[in-house]
């Protein structure tokens, strides 16, 4: 058996066979392998650097006393750095694998999409997680900035994590039980530091000094880099960021403390970036400088074909996730079509499939040649090409030189009237291999995704490397030169393969080939297949799959394998006791599996995860089946605990999280939303539904106490109503609980209940006055606390909720700042209640409205409910001219009234027919009546005479008594108006 | 070529090999591997542990901005436990050497004395440092006790240099050229860290921040010792020393505060050490407890010899250090021969023999066996033996049991004219195997050394293990069990040979089989060897050896080895520029080489090293070399930097050194010494000294700011004459600064000069007035600040200048305390007085003097050159009756007259012949003379009629007058008497 130390020793020896440099694991505490000088100082700037090293990454929040199977609070990284990118560095890995033993052939290996940022370094990456059935053995990244500096070259970074890859080796359920060294397991030799460590970092840790600790370095950090010493400078910066996670696992850390630690830290990680890469280039770079690849040779010469024939292009990559994969195929689709239209070359349809490693284009009955075709270029005028002799001028011979052509050869044009010389050439038609070699080089240099990274390639850039392409004509090779990329004539088929480069003879059958090598290049093929063989997989088991409740997961493994080769595995019976939205989250979120149900829709214990082409099932099967045990055992210890622990003791725990500065602990922010939601219950019958509001509201975000919450805080509101309900409260209470945390994000279902919705709105209220409260507005593009979300949330909940549209905009702040007890200013609560606005505005716009009408409807935002309504009505109205006559002629007496004009007159001064008419007619309103559409038909008598008015009236009369009776008249109409919408903003053509 | 990455794998392969485990280096700053806690907590407790693992070791200390060839801020170690002591360290250690490539046959590997201990650790062990020809590559230690507990078992714990270890692999001369990749140079990979993390250390780590930081560090890791947490305290405990380590690398810790620092830090290490102990206890030992190795049987039969024959036992030992070998030799001697003499055995001539591994004893002609002898025992009185009737009683019967023999047995004898029953035992003579088998053992068994130490065997303790016993009488073995040891028939030669363990079979001829096997166990013949091969080998570069000078290390280097190999080396002659006890002091004290000199007694640019058996001398010689040049290289870097530094810049520096707390600077300190020096010199016409005690006074100290005493502090003085004499000083100011330092020790030449003298004494005053100014007196054994040395000093300077005799200590002290600046009380310049008053005492004892004397000159040591003179005088007169009549009749004086009896009497009150003729004898002494031979020749006039006096007045009249008068007459002769000496400790019997 290998023991952790033999697999370690394997990897150094592996690494350093290919050119690493073996360094120690860094002597502070860092929270990651990246945070070694030997990587995230090493990265920066020209100097090639290959590195290899352990590194036991202390992540006090991961502190679970040793007790958790799978959480450490030092586990062992290794981590391994190639720059610049070798160009073939999964191979390279999978080498890695192999020489732990691995038999990649019978695993389910696949580079499963993660992309990597830390904010607090100012650095990001992309790549993925890879993952040996099922389990994420290792963090692969294309380091891309780091310290907030764009890295040139980018570096490719591998990190393994030790202890999961040996308990998977080793078959083992805990990691105390790792084998470590002959006779030693991993208990035995670290278990009491692991115990120990665990009670600094979450029970026993000086919050106080872990605090001053954390000043003392920062400090000392900035005054080395003022020294320009960035090397002890980042010794510092790491002592920081290791004492801000002690504080954090204790605790200590609000979220106001939180964001200004982060922007510290990451301020003091890029001075030392920006001051370490100066620092190498005075030295001189004494690695040297990396070399960058060369580019290929433009083709310079062109076969000539003679039949029409199929176009095979294929683009080889590195594992593009999932969405890129349909996104790209969509995107080669309609640069080939247009560059084809663009061009002379006939050819029949345009084929574009995809899969995570290619993408293949195939255009039939590619014409050999473009036709010949003529074309006019129009010289000078004749007026100016032949003197008054008839002789040609210098601009005419200019003409004829230019076009390298006999003044013989011109001829005549008439263009709009006027005689040009002009020249008629004739282009001859292009071969089809020169068109397609400039066409599909740009195709790819054309390449673009949501997210875009650079590798070793010194132009490319795109969501995952390009590795190869692959151009034929038929039989006959096109020579593609992109950037250092040549095409050529093969193609690489699974890593696994005997022969994982193969050569391809012709376009035509290219599909069948693919298929030949356990390739599906279609990726609605691969998803009737994976349907086909889950429904089948499932029903072995007397179930069924939810393939519409699954479309995503369904979508998403279609195009994480190249040859889906669904598996079915099982779970413990046991754990179907937990709630099915924790099971079947771990299965779709972090595991990508179809849950399996029986015919009433209840989970069985089984599931189907599509491993990529040909394993050995009972291996894969196996090692996913650990994986979800380990997942279902952590979640099941969680929920096994918490039901042990009274709601009330769940809820003490919440004076232990700090929430923000002045706003005291999350305690006290639970505290203030039960008490916003019974204050603003007030606006509101609630009738049965008080009593539940109350207990809702004394529970209020208890389960942020409990453990399950701790470490899935996705299921916040979910384990609410769990807990709830077995602990006894009613089903309404255990709703409200559960709605008050809705909705999560835009889209996310609202409250349905009127308790529910009060406490969503309480919580999303305090949220925006206690910040804003405290100045810690969101600013620019940044938004740490996530207040734009909160206020688009509380304005959906209102927009749901018509029975509550007495709780408006500033009834809801003025309620929610009145109870945090601090001087906070009614600009601040203005300016909140602003914000909210901005998103309601927004999510209008963003779902298609009249950018007018929703300026019109703005005014009445205070109540989203009631803007909502004018909005539909007028959106209704737009169509209908009498209505918009009615806005015509209320614009144009808004426009001629001054603002500061009183909506008063002395109608006895009204002697003209057509101002009698008017008032006459305003007069006769009556009351206004509720919402635009009743205003609307009510108020269209006016339209006719306001017209008429201005026909016939000089609004400006000499007489001042007359001018203003009139001005009043007008000016009273407006405000009779003024409260159903913002009549101006509709514009001049409302329809 | 060996890499250093290889080099580090290596290693780690060869011990996973043998079974350890391997960890990570820890991640925060540890100043060695030991302080790991996979050492330091692990050779606590029973439990088995076999570890290994790279440490990089933080010295601040060793910081030269990566500019110095052999000192590195971090340096690698690589470190290895082995517990318990697997009985054949050595032998594995010397096999990873193999390992690393090293042929251990060519080349001349050592185990030189070196122990070791760490007083912030409560740690300490004894073992050696592993020489590679001359390079100590390794230190290799039985730890004995760790956090001031006894290690039990004992641990072997071996720690490699690998920056020396590869820079002697490779023939590289500075540690940045070491390959320590491919293509990748150490100074590459870690030169930049290594300049930035010293200017950190030297000159940029802010010292208040780090002070606080030490505190915070303090305390966290007392409060987790009271939470039982041993290993986060551990981490804190380090963070501390580390901590304080940067601080004394920035001169910012003072003698008191480093003295406060360790006794802080002990006291945490030491209670971390208990409480782990503790918390594996109550963990039940999850490692298991150590076997404990059997004991040897006892031997139970015992071969018969019959005729006489030669004893051969042999003591195998590891390595023992060369002054034990001696020390060893001759105590074995007289255990032998005691033992033996306690036995009836008779034997020939005892001859016993050392080298460093093993102690032979050869005792010629022992005899096959004891010859039989009688003995008495005593019974009852024949009258209790026997009743009324003549028969036997109990008290006979019991007798006759209890000696297992019939009545009739027993006869009669008479002791002291009482007749007993008693029983003539005839006692058969032992065989000489059993005699010799239980002696031998006790020998070994009563093994001491002045420092002992455990190993991996539970009962024996000595200087180093003992691994192996041979014991032959002529060709019998004799069985001798000792603890685990068994005595048996084979030895064991070099650990290089082919054949590490041979077999003897007989005890004639052993010195010539050892010889034959490349051993001389003579010391004697070794080192005529080594003279005559050094004076050969001296000669033959025209030079010689002087082995009275060199008497030290050639007594040492004859007992480093059981082969003396002597080697010719030589270093650049342009080192010869440097001061002569530079050279010799590197090369006799760090690398016990022979200096060869020329005819005038000039140093030559060789040198002889002495290796041990047979090597290939061409490497070992350039082995050595190297090593000399690189430690010759810098002094020579120091030396040529301050050449360069003006020796005011020097002494500028001195303000940069913390001296103690509330006593400033090692400036203010260098200031006082020059005041408190112009004031004693008050005392005494100084003449032409006048000058150089001004200038010297003005440099007093600086070299302490030069780079080589900061890096070779035993040349303090040494240095400063020198560069004083090439900056242009007087050959006197040269001197004084030298002197000034003078003595460093008990022993120690003392100043020459009055200059000197007084700058000396300045030294030592200012720092007794001082230290004991701020309380920071000695305390029982404890001496941190070496204040008895200083005392002792300041006495001996006093002793040796009569001319500075009213320089007294009260004096001396005075005049220092006045210009501390500070509030000392007058008691507290008299506890320094009376401390200085002690060592002097005690140096006088330890001379041999007479206690009685010496008390008796006590009350003179103000002015020790005057209670020397005393001393003298009384020592002399000591033999002479008159004196001893003079003392008697003195003590008689003061014994009858009460202390309080002022010394004045009215004459005219005194009648009776004895007291007139006292009075007489008394009122003609005249002014008392100087000096105790002046004064007892001019009193002795007093003795006969002190005498008559008491034999013919009784003192106590009736007359009150008469009684006065009497009692102040003898009153006036005791206070005559008192200022010379304390008669009364004399005592009865001065003679």
């Amino acid at each position: 058996m290998l023991t952790m130390q033999d697999a370690l020793l394997a990897l150094t020896k592996y690494w350093t066979d290919r050119g690493c440099i073996v360094v120690q694991p860094f002597n502070t505490e860092v929270g990651a392998g990246t945070l070694n000088p030997a990587t995230v100082l090493r990265v920066l700037g020209p100097e090639p650097w290959r590195v290899a090293y352990v590194e036991p990454s202390v992540r006090p929040d991961d502190a679970r006393y040793g007790e958790n199977p799978n959480r450490l609070q030092t586990h062992t990284q290794f981590q391994v750095i190639l720059k610049p990118d070798p160009g073939n560095p999964q191979e390279l890995y999978l080498g890695s694998l192999e020489a732990l033993g691995i038999d990649i052939r019978a695993h389910d290996v696949r580079f499963v999409e993660d992309n990597w940022a830390s904010p607090a370094l100012g650095a990001w990456g992309l790549g993925w997680e890879v993952w040996l059935d099922g389990l994420e053995i290792t963090q692969f990244t294309y380091f891309q900035q780091a310290g907030g500096q764009t890295l040139e070259p980018v570096s490719v970074e591998v990190t393994y994590g030790i202890e999961r890859i040996m308990m998977a080796l080793q078959g083992v359920d805990h990691f105390k039980k790792i084998a470590y060294a002959p006779g030693i397991s991993y208990g035995e030799a670290f278990g009491q530091a692991e115990y120990e460590m665990s009670r600094y970092y979450l029970d026993d840790a000086d919050v106080e000094a872990n605090k001053r600790l954390f000043e003392e370095y920062a400090t000392e950090a900035k005054r080395l880099l003022d020294l320009r010493l960035p090397v002890p400078a980042h010794t510092y910066v790491l002592k920081c960021s290791h004492t801000f996670n002690v504080l954090d696992s204790r605790g200590a850390i609000s979220t106001t403390e939180r964001a200004r630690a982060f922007a510290r830290m990451r301020g003091l990680a890029r001075e030392v970036s920006a001051l370490w890469a100066e620092r190498r280039a005075e030295l001189g770079h004494p690695l040297g400088v990396a070399e960058v690849p060369a580019l290929a040779a433009a083709p310079t010469s062109f076969a000539e074909v003679t039949e029409p024939a199929t176009l095979l292009f294929e683009i080889g990559t590195e594992e593009l996730p999932p969405s890129e994969v349909t996104r790209t195929v969509e995107a080669v689709r309609a640069a080939v079509t247009d560059k084809l239209g663009a061009t002379r070359l006939t050819h029949g349809a345009v084929e574009v499939h995809g899969t995570p490693r290619r993408v293949v284009v195939l255009v039939a009955d590619v014409a050999p040649r473009e036709p010949d075709a003529e074309r006019t270029v129009r010289g000078p005028k004749v007026a100016a090409a032949f003197d008054a002799n008839g002789e040609p001028t210098k601009a005419v011979q200019g003409f004829a030189r230019g076009q390298k052509v006999e003044l013989s050869e011109l001829g005549r044009v008439t263009e709009n009237g006027v005689e040009h010389v002009a020249l008629v050439k004739t282009e001859t038609g292009r071969g089809a291999v020169e068109v397609l070699s400039g066409l599909l080089g740009e195709v790819v240099a054309e390449l673009r995704s949501e997210k875009n990274m650079k590798w070793n390639d010194p132009k490319l850039s795109f969501t995952r490397p390009i590795r190869w392409l692959l151009a034929l004509l038929g039989r006959t090779p096109v020579p593609v030169a992109v950037s250092t990329l040549q095409a050529g004539t093969t193609t690489r088929v699974h890593r696994t393969a005997a022969e994982p480069e193969v050569a391809v003879a012709e376009a035509d059958g290219y599909l069948e080939f693919l298929a030949g090598h356990g390739i599906d290049a279609d990726a609605s093929a691969r998803q009737a297949k994976i349907v086909a063989a889950a429904t089948e997989l499932a029903a072995s088991v007397g179930g069924t799959v939810d393939f519409t409740a699954e479309a995503g997961v369904l979508a998403e493994v279609t195009n994480l394998v190249e040859w889906p080769t669904p598996i079915l595995g099982g779970f413990e019976e046991r754990y179907l006791d937990l709630p099915g939205e924790i099971l079947t989250t771990v299965m779709r979120k972090h595991q990508r599996y179809l849950p399996v149900r029986d015919a009433d829709g209840g989970l069985l214990p089984h599931f189907v995860a599509v491993a990529n082409g040909s394993v050995d099932a009972d291996r894969v099967r196996s090692g996913n089946e650990a994986v979800l045990r380990a997942r279902y055992e952590d979640a099941a210890f969680f929920w096994r605990a918490d039901l042990k622990t009274p709601l009330e003791d769940m809820k003490a725990g919440l004076a232990k999280l700090t929430f923000a500065d002045k706003l005291g602990s999350m305690a006290d922010r639970a505290e203030r939303i039960a008490s916003l939601a019974a204050t603003l219950a007030g606006h509101v019958d609630l009738g049965d539904g008080e009593a539940t509001l109350k207990r809702a509201g004394d529970l209020a975000k208890f389960d942020l106490g409990s453990q399950m919450v701790i470490e899935l805080s996705s299921l916040a509101g979910t384990m609410a109503r769990e807990y709830a309900r077995h602990a006894g409260e009613t089903g309404e209470v255990a709703q409200a609980l559960f709605e008050m945390e809705q909705p999560r994000s835009a889209g996310d279902p609202l409250p349905a209940s009127v308790p529910g919705a009060l406490l969503s709105l309480a919580d999303r209220f305090d949220l925006l006055a206690g910040l804003f409260g405290i100045g810690a507005n969101p600013t620019g593009s940044s938004d740490p606390f996530g207040l734009r979300r909160a206020a688009l949330g509380a304005v959906s909940v209102l927009r749901a909720f018509p029975e509550l549209r007495a709780i408006t905009l500033p009834v809801a702040l003025e309620a929610a700042r009145a109870q945090l007890g601090l001087d906070v200013p009614a600009e601040t609560v203005a300016a909140a209640r602003e914000f909210a606005v901005r998103r309601y505005e927004q999510a209008l716009l963003d779902a298609g409205h009249d950018h007018r009408f929703v300026n019109a409807v703005l005014p009445l935002a205070d109540a989203p409910v009631v803007a909502d309504e004018t909005l539909t009505q007028l959106t209704a109205l737009a169509a209908d001219p009498a209505f918009g006559e009615l806005v015509a002629a209320l614009q144009r007496v808004r426009r001629i009234v001054p603002a500061d004009t009183a909506g008063t007159y002395d109608a006895s001064a009204l002697t003209e027919p057509a101002e009698v008419a008017l008032h006459q007619a305003f007069a006769g309103l009556g009351a206004r009546p509720d919402g635009l559409a009743g205003f609307a038909a009510a108020t269209a008598v006016l339209t006719a005479p306001v017209n008429t008015f201005f026909d016939e009236v000089l609004v400006m009369a000499e007489d001042p008594a007359v001018k203003a009776a009139r001005l009043g008249l007008l000016a009273s109409i407006r405000d009779h108006a003024a409260p159903v919408l913002d009549w101006q903003a509709l514009g001049t053509a409302p329809a």
